[in-house]
């Protein structure tokens, strides 16, 4: 669906890149673009009224935070549009609102205005603005062939928490298009797979990664879990191996070496504890 | 609840201004302002599913529009996010997509992203960027004792229509801010009285209307519907005796006076058909 809407939509020279990444890149200032994203979280899908009130707010911005470091940016306004079932109480409003407040105070993000609606189902999307130096620019369109592929975290088993409570990878990111060329960057919503995928259809590329190789939470069930399952809000990114071996030198950090880009021609392949290579098709989250 | 929500937010020098207006105005380029807005319309609330789905997409795009407007400002991107039952078909989803695409176009708004999740009820929620030259900046905050109020049509009973297929007042607007000194403006969501009541208390002033000056829609029932029913959409605002002379002698436009800004003591009057005075209280429609 998405797809169709894109070729529907004209965009004029002051959009550099419209829908199909983490975030759109609107022309700004002579050495920054401007990021826009939104993000919309509904209660029963991506969390249920049991959460706690803050965690749900603090979610509905992590997410789009996320969004903005994958694009290599920070995050800078947001408006927030929320639904309000008739029956909430005020105290859980204000407990929602609270958990908005402090995460926006954390990452210094202004919160510069809202809608808010009755609705039967608690709903609240999050539009928020960022800033990227032009140079600092990563999207999820120029792996090149030879890249090694990064994660910033272990994957899957989210949904025993880190969905609600996840660090959107700010800092790391900022770290990575300062300090080094990222050619390419996503972060994992959908799951490590699917994800990958978004980047290898946008580079024109194919990929391999190994299953030793591949960082497993203690929360997840399996490497399967750890493939698919979605919202681990981890970074995946893609640089030539002469920066990942600069990478893989840092102490700070998390990262971790997972696989490499090749030509599209190889397809997206995995190779398993038992050098078996099998090929990988995306099994993460999908909404319908 | 949006009152105590503004108390606690700290907004750092690049938001010129933050909620509490139709849009946030952000600093931007030297000359111009960045606008923002968002507005979200839920089935049950702001329309229902009989409607032409085309309308339902027009008409969450036309809001934002209409904040932009309301600010003396033009729009340039947006964002949507969709919450869409399971049962939606694809037909009406396209149609509804149809619509915004068409009235994206007319008004030139680049739709640069979105975000698609599963819902109980639609929910269409439109972030907009838009534009304004500094000097054309208006807030609701600038009315002055002695200005004339104007509104840009006639009221009441959108309820019947008007409320899916209004035309947003930008070309009215950017004539205003273009031509004229605009002290203060608003667009009508809420009913004339209730933003009316809006722009005084931003403005710390008073005011008085007259019932024989108010346009009142032939959809309207009554004077009490053209005053307090929501969504006009039409423009509410105040100029000097001297700019409201020359807007007068306009012959493109359907801007009728019909009162005057006084000092806030003098609180807010109405003047009825037999030249009663009665103090007005805000009535217009209400989320909760």
């Amino acid at each position: 669906m998405i797809e169709r809407f894109k070729k529907r939509i004209k965009l004029d020279s002051s959009v550099v890149r419209g829908s199909g990444d983490d975030c759109a890149v609107l022309k700004f200032t002579q050495d920054k673009y401007l990021l826009m994203t939104c993000d919309m979280i509904v209660e029963g899908v991506d969390f249920t009224l049991k959460a706690k009130p803050e965690l749900i707010g603090r979610k509905a911005i992590a997410i789009s935070i996320s969004d903005i470091a994958a694009c290599g940016g920070a995050p800078r306004h947001c408006v927030i549009s929320m639904g309000i079932p008739k029956a909430m109480s005020v105290e859980a409003i204000d407990r929602i609102s609270k958990g908005m407040f402090d995460i926006a105070k954390v990452y210094r993000i202004n919160i510069v205005g809202g809608d808010i609606s009755r609705s039967e189902k608690l709903v609240i999307d999050v539009s928020m603005l960022g800033e990227v130096e032009k140079k600092n620019l990563v999207l999820r369109s120029g792996a090149k062939k030879g890249d090694i592929i990064f994660v910033s975290g272990e994957l899957g088993g989210s949904i025993r928490g880190k969905h609600l409570s996840f660090t959107p990878r700010l800092k790391e990111a900022r770290t990575l298009v300062n300090k080094f060329k990222i050619n390419s960057m996503i972060d994992i919503s959908d799951g490590l797979t699917q994800d990958l995928t978004h980047i290898l259809r946008m580079s024109k590329k194919g990929a391999v990664i190994y299953e030793d190789l591949i960082p497993v939470s203690l929360d997840a069930q399996d490497i399967e879990d750890a493939l698919s399952s979605g919202e681990d809000f981890e970074l995946l990114f893609t640089v030539s191996k002469n920066e990942a071996r600069k990478i893989m030198k840092l102490k700070m950090s998390n990262f971790y070496a997972i696989g490499e880009i090749l030509d599209q021609s190889a397809g997206f392949n995995i190779v398993d504890k038992v050098k078996r290579h099998k090929p990988l098709r995306p099994k993460g989250f999908r909404h319908f």
